[in-house]
């Protein structure tokens, strides 16, 4: 069986170089270019690229998409800063390139996508939830991208219950104490020398809390995401945002 | 609609008060015995029981069933003690009596159940799995009912989806510190004056781990499940081990 | 040697019930008066209280402490809203009642005292700090008294070993994501049914973080602390503001 | 002024490359050797090495402290290995060299320093204590050093106070289950897939609990420790076990 013909576009960032690595050392997958700024996009053509990955920037990513979903690439999308505009203009891009996939998502790890996915399904039966994030000190943005995924997630998982909106007590106080207000769920951003990205959900009913935690403490975490991804997506035409809608029951990570 | 008939036995231990309480507030139960070790079993028959909720003692649970059961009264079972050959003693007693149901379970608080399903559901994508549990300073058993089945229900989920056993790395050391071995996940007990009841599920992959945590703090956080569970035996006949098995699609917790 | 003799006002309340409570089970204290909101002041004097606790309320404490201290009673007080200005009027008070103390507590629990003198040790060796307080949904003020004291000396110690003020990363987020500003230091507000009152204080360097946590699962808490005040406060003329001062070496809590 | 002349031996190890890349960059510190086991010892007097930090292995470090305390060279040890008996040896070894000096630490982070000094601190007040260490999956020690010392300073802190011992109450359960005793306080060594190293002291009283956490999540964090060690342990002759004693009022962690 004739190997997938993978490239990675960003190959000299630290995530990207790590991917580059995963690629080759996978049994199925072949790595046929790893470019970076400075390279040619047309090396991924030449290269008969069928999956590449982008982990890039936002001011590059968008140019990166045109050119791969314009050449028949599959993409696979770790980069950050999507918009709702962004998601829609790289949707109608999608819509003229039939039989195209590109799978964008804001985190590759296993572990914080079944944080998302316990957080959604204990949603209904908790009276109160908050989120709290905790990220190293160098992050820009606040909350994370997954923090604010998630409590969307959760406030739609409410809403689908008939769970009535949370009701914050606070009458007094300082601003920004109770965090940022995400569709009605509170999240809290930590942001802290020496952590790298890390995650609770906390679950509040009568007498009892469940909370839900997720560390990432390498970012060889989100290779076997990665991974499942650029095997996935040629087989899902159009856009697909956030990888657990490719976490099926056959999906199994790679051993080590 | 005529409310469902329920007997509280033990209806002076700190649960069994708080259970009849909730029976009591509730719109659609009736609380029609409320009964404990000095009174007779006869008057749950007096009564017209339709449920009993037994928060008793494992000398006395066997008894008590036996006459609840032989009585045509469902029964729900928050006492402890239950070994395999009291469980198989149970089942063919029931066995005897056709359309008659038992709730037997380690635990009724929701977080306890989701942690249980969330660690099931977990299991298969991580290569590491240890159990924490903390208790007050009283608690005779160690591990914890809960944690046992927690580690058991973890241990079938890996062999289902083809996980290889936990290799220990452990060369030298004391004896205990890398705890109790339950199906080859290893379960650790606290007991801390000032807790309640605790656990905690860690998993652990290439880069990240996935913590599970529920804390009660409160005996009230058995309520909501005690309630639904006599709600739902009246229509399940037979032996139920487990309050997850209750736990479907259309279960609400009381709001309050 | 005869005892203290010991007047609780807000013995109605939750915590004050239990402060009656412990005093009179303490065998170097004697409970001669217990009042609430009906019950007149002078129920004070006419007992020969020597120290009064109270566990009342922002509007009834400045009246209540008038008269205290009018009448030569030292005072410990638990109760809330305590600002800078109703500080120095109780100072002021104290100057014209030469040999009369009186302790201001925002918390009376050992473990909150331990947790903010760990804080402050910790301050000076750690770049990042910030400061996670959570509690019951029903609590009206963000952040805690308790955690914006912490907050204060946290960055009352930096300041003194000349560290330089925490740079914040984020340059684009949500309104209240990074927390209240409390001197400097970020701090959160958690509120969760099932909780009563905890606080995390996290600090970060190169490669590791240190947290404090400490957990409060029960009112009882208060009381070993509440004793202390009140044995020690006697013997500490004027104003003392925070437990820790009486926290020496000699102290010892109650075993039970 | 001149600088101190340091050599590293082990330094093709992890911690050893990160420890000769931080003393080249530390300004009052000249890397004069940075040696593994294929090089001679004899480099390091060639190159008139002031301090040696020893990060090698236990089969090696009684071999090169003999050499560097023979050729009158202060020694900083981080190699695990250390038994009552070799420590007598290292210090008899000691007292025939005068003025100079060894330190040996089972942890160079400050936080896990600052844990043990907090643990102890705390031990008085609490009825209860337990401690958990969580490790990577390659760790073929349990417990590990640090929760075994931490352990020993609690008890001794427990019986300087007249604390009893505490009480264990558990009648029945699985073996193991409650953890390794180290002086009568329990010690639970989780090994997990993903995690570094991490510890927590759990203290437990009247309706509440402490908790002291540290996270090492990178190498990284022993640098600022054992760069300290190397600037103080030329003024302090003989053996000394442990860094804590190191970490006086002047002590400062090295900025970046």
């Amino acid at each position: 069986m004739s190997k997938l013909r993978v490239a990675v576009i960003g190959a000299k960032g630290r995530i990207g170089a790590e991917a580059a690595r995963a690629v080759e050392a996978a049994d199925d997958l072949d790595l046929v270019a790893a470019i970076d700024r400075d390279d040619r996009l047309e090396t991924l053509t030449e290269a008969d690229t069928q999956v590449a990955v982008d982990l890039t920037h936002p001011d590059a990513v968008m140019d990166n998409l045109e050119y791969v979903i314009g050449h028949g690439i599959h993409a696979v999308v770790g980069t950050t800063g999507w918009t709702p505009v962004r998601l829609a203009a790289l949707e109608e891009r999608l819509a003229a390139a039939p039989g195209i996939g590109a799978l964008v998502a804001p985190n590759f790890s296993i572990g914080a996508v079944l944080t998302m996915r316990f957080a959604q399904q204990a949603a209904r039966w908790f009276e109160s939830v908050e989120v709290i994030e905790l990220h190293h000190d160098n992050k820009p943005d606040a909350p994370s991208g997954t923090a604010g995924r998630t409590a969307q997630l959760i406030a739609a998982a409410r809403a689908e219950h008939g769970r009535a909106p949370q009701h914050d007590p606070t009458t007094h106080g300082l601003p920004g104490a109770r965090g940022a207000d995400v569709d009605g769920v509170p999240v809290h951003s930590v942001r802290l020398r020496g952590l790298l990205a890390h995650q609770e959900v906390l679950f509040g009913g009568t007498g009892e809390t469940l909370t839900i935690r997720h560390d990432s403490l390498h970012h060889s975490s989100f290779m076997p995401g990665i991974l499942l991804a650029v095997r996935t997506v040629p087989g899902v035409p159009g856009l697909t945002y956030g990888l657990e809608h490719f976490l099926s029951e056959d999906f199994r990570p790679d051993e080590d």
